[in-house]
């Protein structure tokens, strides 16, 4: 079992990554960190008769990197309710890998792998983040993944995850979860 | 009371814009489409020293446009459940306006508006766009907006809103409430 | 296709039952209003020896008059964000008949119907009723039923609803659908 | 700090009631059986000229029990994906109280008081329990009490919350910071 982290924030040690991290010390892990990448919004060509255009960004590098893994864990800070926008932006390019002639098992292969989330926001994310839960739901659901589980943390200054000894206790777990 | 549309989706005449367009026809109406122009994704420097640095994009220019109106309607397909990336970038850059003293007044102007949704999805969006619905509310909450209503229409295929006789009727009824 | 409506209020002529009325005018229906029954909450025995218990009381009565017909349409007042008690305790009560010897059929009957839910109330029902939909949702994929929409009004005092236009329409709307 | 634990199960020894246990280990409780009194379903008769009538069941008792704690505890499993008939009838009239002249401090009192949600349910509790939740929210916002936290449980068996390990160390927090 190997895992992926597909972190969404932007800000480096942020409170997301810090809680992440603790997740999955000690174990290998590939990461990604998006805002390091261009990942150009999707183009819905999906019932264009010329099909999808090549895009020139980093997005299929990124595909690369985690589909050889048996776990993905979106890691993302909560901006406004729901994940960043760069991580949206990520997931939307989906639609157009499933219809990508280079990617024929992309469906396959993603409905192999388990998911986990971990989210950390500042403004009562333990009730206010749970319509973005129910949309990763919806999305791992589609693509055919495992949801397997979430972690929301309360943070918004930086270091603030320490003092959210719930988050940090369930950070525990789950690296004991992915050992 | 003037109306500012803005629009999340990249395909012209859209599913969603259809429904958009029927529901402010006759009415003037300021149309921002967002695929149109260059938002960069957010970078949260709320607690870095230096502040927020001066984008050089589309951004500010569509805060600018919007600003003036009584009424925005977000008007978005629903990708993987939720707006489109590139709608969520705009939305979450809203962070930085927040602290921007080229904008002093941002919040109290988005505070005294009145908002719309209207969303397009091809799979069960009635249900599965419920999330989406309730992080509206969370955005408007916070941001100060009032949330007066939203239409979900389902659809997939270019088209397919026609078929959608509770979506139209929606929108007959909202065009009637914007008057 | 024959209708049974389940109305879940005690109020005579409340908010809900005007519009349900109105969604079901010149329509045949078979209406039970659970108010002038006796329904005892769940004695929950799925794990005990002995099994269920019969109850002496009115449940399987209004099982017998539902299950003939192939829509069911749940018509609740917004009771504290959700449906009410008297409501959830009929609905509690499946988990029984679900393994009821007289009833060994009754998933494959549930399943072979189609579902509406009417639901008015009086704090922001539009937003704050949603995790109601979203459950009875969860309740129709459970037992099979096919969830084929909804309505929400608003109202709080006696004849409110006549004020919500965007309800009446969706009734009307839904009585198009019904005939 | 005094704790009240209102349980909405009626399964003796159940497994939310054995998590319940677990977090509230070695501190003093006023444990609320609803299953043991009989609790009539609300007559709503908040826009009768007569006003509401005395009911002569157990329900004030119930509130004469609860109102001197600082912290509630709603203890429930769940039953088609939210609270149990018996606790959501218990809810419901809250809404009497409200308007009783013999509670005139019923609000004040619900609105100094911090309130947990600890909740088991069988099927994907830890997503689809999530409206469950949500309403939980509305509720407390409605009469005023801090939502403090939740715990969801995963168990369908008697005992099988032994194995949600997660739960457990939930509950084990929840105990310090109840302490």
């Amino acid at each position: 079992m190997t895992i992926a982290i597909i972190y969404g924030g932007n800000r480096a040690n942020g409170n997301v990554e810090t809680l992440t991290k603790l997740a999955t010390e000690g174990l290998a892990v590939e990461e990604v960190y998006l805002k390091d990448y261009l990942i150009e919004p999707i183009l819905d060509k999906r019932h264009a008769e010329e099909g999808f255009p090549e895009v020139n960004d980093d997005y299929n590098s990124i595909i690369d990197r985690i589909l050889p893994h048996d776990i993905l864990i979106f890691s993302t800070p909560i901006y406004w309710y729901s994940m960043t926008g760069i991580m949206k932006n990520f997931v939307d390019r989906w639609s157009q890998t499933l219809r990508d002639p280079n990617y024929p098992d992309f469906k396959t292969m993603m409905a192999s792998k388990k998911a986990y989330v971990i989210a950390v926001g500042g403004d009562e994310p333990y009730v206010k983040g749970l319509p973005m839960i129910q949309q990763f739901q919806h999305i791992f659901d589609f693509i055919g993944t495992s949801f397997e589980g979430y972690i929301i943390g309360e943070g918004n200054r930086p270091g603030d995850i320490s003092h959210d000894l719930k988050a940090l206790a369930a950070a525990e777990h789950l690296r004991k979860e992915l050992q």
